[in-house]
């Protein structure tokens, strides 16, 4: 049911072209995935996120577990029937979720336990827990139960959620219930080059249909993340997709991509639209500038989302001053498409053998 | 250029069906305007708004002068343009908001000076100067400034209102530059039947190519709403628009067909969507009621909405209550598509010769 086809290569670098196959449609990779936390892409209907063409949608377990619910999804036939999206849906472990927490959760090695930030009641989170929660959602490609640690930690406490990590995955194998759901589990190890190591070898045993690298993007400097996707990616799987988990600025994108990742999911594009900030050709735009307000010229010219093909800086500027969601939402379209088309634009150059090129001319790119 | 054409009538009431020419297109009347204050109809992109088969669209000439400003709207190329909708438009004189300013503002012959809310700049707004900003911002139909006294008014100061609306009409109608634009004078008297009938044969001389019926859902009971329209409504020219404004209740918009008016505006679709209420045969329904979270019907299954044709009470329930704002967009959708449909049906029933029988069984709706 699942299964990953490389199609083509850089010579110069670890970048490759993909097809991966889901019960939802065939996942072109190198592709970028927006996140669809609480099963909605923020301020997108399922039709305008269409228009972006992206090859896989994310939900985030912890929310739709706290609201509203994995069992009234499930009753609802699952994430795609309820959200009304078709393609191929990835959802995460709750693990960056909890972890995240802080304070107000303790760790055992059975789960976490926490207090919901809705109503206070009481929540455990087990691998087995975490399964149940994904097999009732019904994506695509869902995520093992791993430890995030903070950045900065130490060797000692990154190598023991390291361990613990490979231990949860082996758990959340044997709960997984669903032959139509890919399980990738988690490497993590933080900015070690051992640890990562180690977290491979022992997730390899359990020979995953795919694989994330997860722990980045969690405060670390750009340089270590990019040392991180040097080390890692080349230790896993040749033939089964790689995901970078929470990757999503122009410049991570582009060295995941040059170090044969495949996946990409990040928050960016919507966040950003909803602080009036649109992504253009590398750059970030805050249109809330008063230099837009009679700028009458398409937001890109060159882009042919409905946002640059129907309006103006102008409008926008307008919108956004005047907290109109409208803005947000056109904002959201161009953004998301915006860094679609990056990934997929990458893909087209690596297919007609011109990714170096673009790589380096690319690597200047501010942000 | 501006053509009103009456193609059948009610035998039992005063409501008929017409066609109003206009330069950006023909509006099949009577008809629900819904109201795109700054230039935007309330979470809704224009290409999403069209799915609602408006016939027109307003913006409000007050909201538009404090921002963006008209000066840059004109330069946009008007406001068709600047927000990207083709269709017939309808600007407001901003007097109705001015007047609704309170302590805040100072009234004399000439106009009204007022501080804006914005940035405390002080501000003028007289017939000449809202003529001008009404061509600049360019809408077909353009309204003139009127004095709207508040609700309750003693007779003495309704009565010095209508006067010096019809005083500021005649100014509005010297100063109105565009020939593509039809000025609307606006009705103004409160309760006072005798005010009415007066501002009518005043206004009357201006031989304007339709009238509106100001005033009217200030604050007052409804049954005195309905007296002002069986009142007022036949005073006015058979063959010109009837406009009754900040008109939206089904049951106000079923009297004020009934009564023979042509045009409705009203923010009631798109706030009481923001504010998690869809409009559904005649009723409101709160979809944040957790009576919705396992209601995996449709919102309304004999609606052709995108909302109701994609997504389930569930799904909305979910979004109103985690303020998601793709709720507010659907709920939007829906009750403007609802609002103008109401109407169009009622068109229907009027050329179909069922009007009545539609009226008598309507009326028992409850709000």
């Amino acid at each position: 049911m699942f299964d990953f086809s490389i199609e083509g290569q850089c010579d110069q670098s670890g970048a490759r072209v993909g097809y991966f196959t889901t019960p939802h449609g065939t996942v072109a990779t190198p592709c970028f995935m927006p996140v669809g936390t609480l099963a909605t892409v923020k301020t997108l209907s399922p039709s305008q996120l269409a228009e972006a063409h992206p090859q896989v949608v994310l939900a985030n377990t912890y929310h739709l577990h706290l609201q509203p619910g994995d069992d009234i999804i499930e009753a609802a036939g699952g994430l795609h029937k309820f959200m009304g999206w078709s393609g191929p849906m990835l959802t995460d472990s709750g693990g960056f979720q909890v972890f995240s927490l802080g304070g107000i959760r303790t760790i055992d090695e059975e789960g976490v336990t926490f207090k919901s930030p809705r109503d206070g009641a009481k929540i455990r989170f087990t691998p087995e827990v975490v399964m149940g929660i994904q097999n009732r959602l019904g994506a695509d490609i869902v995520m093992c139960f791993d430890e995030c640690p903070p950045y900065p930690a130490p060797h000692e406490a990154v190598s023991a959620a390291v361990e613990r990590t490979s231990r949860w995955a082996e758990r959340c194998l044997r709960a997984h219930q669903r032959s139509d759901q890919a399980l990738f589990p988690i490497v993590q190890g933080g900015g070690y080059e051992d640890l990562r190591t180690h977290s491979v070898q022992a997730l390899l045993e359990l020979d995953a249909p795919g694989y994330a690298i997860g722990g980045v993007s969690v405060g670390e400097p750009t340089h270590q993340m990019h040392r991180v996707f040097r080390h890692t990616a080349p230790l896993l799987p040749k033939h089964k997709p790689r995901y970078a988990m929470g990757i999503g600025t122009y410049r991570e994108l582009l060295e995941g991509v040059a170090q044969g990742i495949d996946m990409f999911d990040c928050v960016i594009p919507t966040r950003l639209a909803r602080h009036g900030t649109a992504l253009v050709g590398g750059e970030r735009w805050n249109l809330k500038n008063s230099y837009y307000r009679r700028d009458f010229t398409p937001l890109d010219p060159k882009c042919s989302c409905y946002t640059c093909q129907q309006f103006t800086r102008a409008y926008l500027c307008h919108l956004v001053r005047t907290k109109e969601s409208l803005g947000m939402t056109l904002l959201a379209l161009h953004n998301v498409t915006e860094l679609v088309r990056f990934v997929a634009q990458l893909r087209g150059a690596i297919q007609e053998g011109h990714f170096w090129d673009s790589y380096q001319r690319l690597s200047r790119l501010a942000s």
